[in-house]
């Protein structure tokens, strides 16, 4: 394995001037309390681009030759790491070219536009691996540098940063809790965080449904998992770096899963008590503190919220999947006859009961319907889930309900 | 007009201990870009309680005599009002009690009760002003303590603490912009900052749904004005305070009123670009800067972000409406003929001008329909206004649309 130096890391955290935050580490008293450790947040999420890449790509490129520089880089990236190549080749006033898949965000593509006036992004190909080979392709036939998201030491460095900065902000933590894509951003922590300090747990966080690297460390060699879709997107990635690899099995304690769901609730919590906003995989390593994933008690805990880039239109499913979750949306559906009074007999039920309601569909038109039957969808904002249970019963007296998903 | 000194809120300020946070103050470089100013945030939507209530609260209760915190307080607020009180009180082992209006939202009841195990919430009411009167009689009745949320000094030094952190992290700043709803944070901020340095400009931000403030000053007296619904809803407020209207004529240099359509896109852009989560009120500061509501150019700004409470069931709409206003989302419904192809060929014409589809309703059963025609609503992520022109007017070659309202 190719050193990584302590003093290096230090030389490339003062080299980024002021195109790179030295983002916030705070306590939060109420997920503290929520897990029973001291946990502080580390705010990536607010990082210049939204996201710790702009460390890795910003060393990457002021690494290159002058030549490397006139000649152009080239990636291929979906988000985080296209926005921030973007920025950092504007602040150098290299001509970047990112690849994007077809139909990616058009928040995200116009993001790395604006990022890079002397940048171009091309759509190709339906997958990221498409764009990533159009990419390559591109990168040797127009002899443009192409910069990796994670499987480059330089890069791996560069996010190392991250750590120097939790070390002179909380030097005596004892526990780094760091979601895993592509393995850049914990390789990079915990080659510098272990050798400042080798007491220092640090735990890597996966989707379930992307956990290409703890199947690769189990094989105990690199190994390609087909990731199913999952809202953590920015750690979606199949095949591990060669270098994260090697890395992370030298250095990282363990490697722990978590659901959509669990994602969605931290994301969810992060934004009601820490009025934070941050993407799936920046909400992963929370998720995994809140629900136990490592047994764990009175312990000072870092959390890596790793980026913000959050689509608008993803929002709402959360929103609804956390509410539900936490039994604060209940919605069901009952057929009633059609007849005045029955609907206001319901609502005066969930009425006493306290229930908010937040949508009705009446509908009397449905061809499966019996005549003079009528179908009613209630959608419910409620406290807890023996609220909701409350309100069930209740209604149960009289009618027959079925519940539905959101 | 009483006298507020410097050397008081400074030391209201120590008093403070661990229960308030001093909050941070960041430049933001991309908000400082759209409006040529130097732009400053006060995040005071990260304090404890998730708004700035806590400083006036706290400083009210501290401020009790022995026998006066036996007896216990009461308040009537369905908001952060409510939960400052709380947790103060919780603080000091006090007994409260909250009414708040029937029908407020859910999750603000559950947070007052969480705040403090031994005070209560009561709801009561349609209105706020019928809490208000009721809390008013309960006080009277069982000699509890009245906390006003605005119109007392000891509550108003409290939030002056605000101007104290801001002239500490930012001692040649030239304006602030505050929100206003009784208007008992600008009042003390005001006051104190003009002490320290009266060249800096105090502009007072209001909703155009809730404008009592600037009514009270136009009539130079205390004016109450009926107040329409607002997503401002913490600024929402029918009557000025007395000793607030009192030091707000004194201080404040200007008052300006933002629109919901300008708030939410400011809250939007909070979201977005800050990566924080902010209420409506605590998003009215920004929107008036960035809507040019007062000429000023070139100079460092302050912009409270005074609250973060916003209900998650309300930030669906807010995220629509936002990008609506951002030209990148459209709706709308064409009737077409129920053959096969014709919904293939208005998404290939979508697919071509890389519009990305949110949302088909397709609906062959509706009554007013003629037969052999079905009904499409289609809504669709776009990039711009321009992009919105390009595909509408592609589509109109071939088909009648009609745009929706969302």
């Amino acid at each position: 394995m190719e050193k990584i130096s302590v003093e290096e890391i230090i030389n490339i955290r003062k080299s980024f001037g002021d195109l790179v935050h030295y983002t916030p580490l705070n306590k939060s008293h109420t997920f503290s309390r929520l897990c029973g450790n001291e946990i502080f947040l580390k705010y990536e999420n607010i990082q210049r681009t939204g996201s710790f890449k702009i460390r890795g790509a910003y060393n990457k490129i002021l690494k290159l030759s002058d030549e490397e520089r006139t000649r152009g880089i080239i990636t291929a990236s979906a988000g985080n790491h296209g926005q921030a190549v973007a920025l950092a080749a504007q602040r150098f006033n290299i001509k970047s070219t990112v690849i994007v898949p077809e139909g990616a965000p058009i928040v995200k593509i116009e993001a790395i536009k604006n990022y890079n006036p002397r940048g171009n992004v091309v759509e190709f190909g339906l997958t990221y691996d498409d764009a990533y080979q159009e990419a390559l392709k591109l990168s040797k036939k127009n002899k443009l540098t192409f910069i990796h998201a994670y499987d480059d030491l330089d890069v791996i460095k560069g996010q190392g940063t991250v750590g120097v900065e939790i070390m002179e902000q909380l030097p005596d933590l004892d526990c780094i809790f760091c979601p895993i894509g592509g393995g850049g951003l914990i390789s990079g922590i915990s080659a510098y965080c272990k050798k400042v300090n080798p007491s220092i747990k640090i735990i890597g966080v996966e989707s379930e449904n992307a956990q290409s690297m703890l199947g690769s460390l189990k094989n105990n060699k690199i190994t390609v998992l087909a990731s199913n879709p999952t809202i953590c997107d920015g750690i979606a990635v199949k095949e591990p770096g060669k270098i994260t690899f090697e890395i992370i099995n030298a250095n990282v304690d363990d490697i722990v899963l978590v659901s959509d769901e669990e994602v969605a609730n931290s994301i969810l919590l992060l934004m009601e008590r820490a009025k934070t906003f941050v993407e799936g995989a920046g909400a992963a390593a929370l998720a995994a503190v809140l629900n136990n994933k490592v047994q764990i008690k009175d312990k000072k805990i870092v959390v890596i919220l790793s980026g913000g880039n959050l689509t608008p239109n993803l929002i709402n499913r959360i929103i609804s999947k956390g509410l539900i979750k936490e039994g604060r949306l209940l919605k069901f559906k009952l057929t009633i006859p059609d007849t005045p009074g029955e609907l206001l007999k319901i609502l005066n039920i969930i009425a006493s009961e306290r229930g908010n309601i937040v949508t009705i569909i009446h509908d009397r038109e449905r061809l499966e319907l019996e005549y003079q039957k009528s179908e009613v969808i209630i959608e419910i904002e409620t406290r807890h889930f023996d609220h909701i249970n409350q309100i069930i019963s209740k209604l149960e007296k009289e009618f027959k309900i079925e519940l539905l998903a959101f």
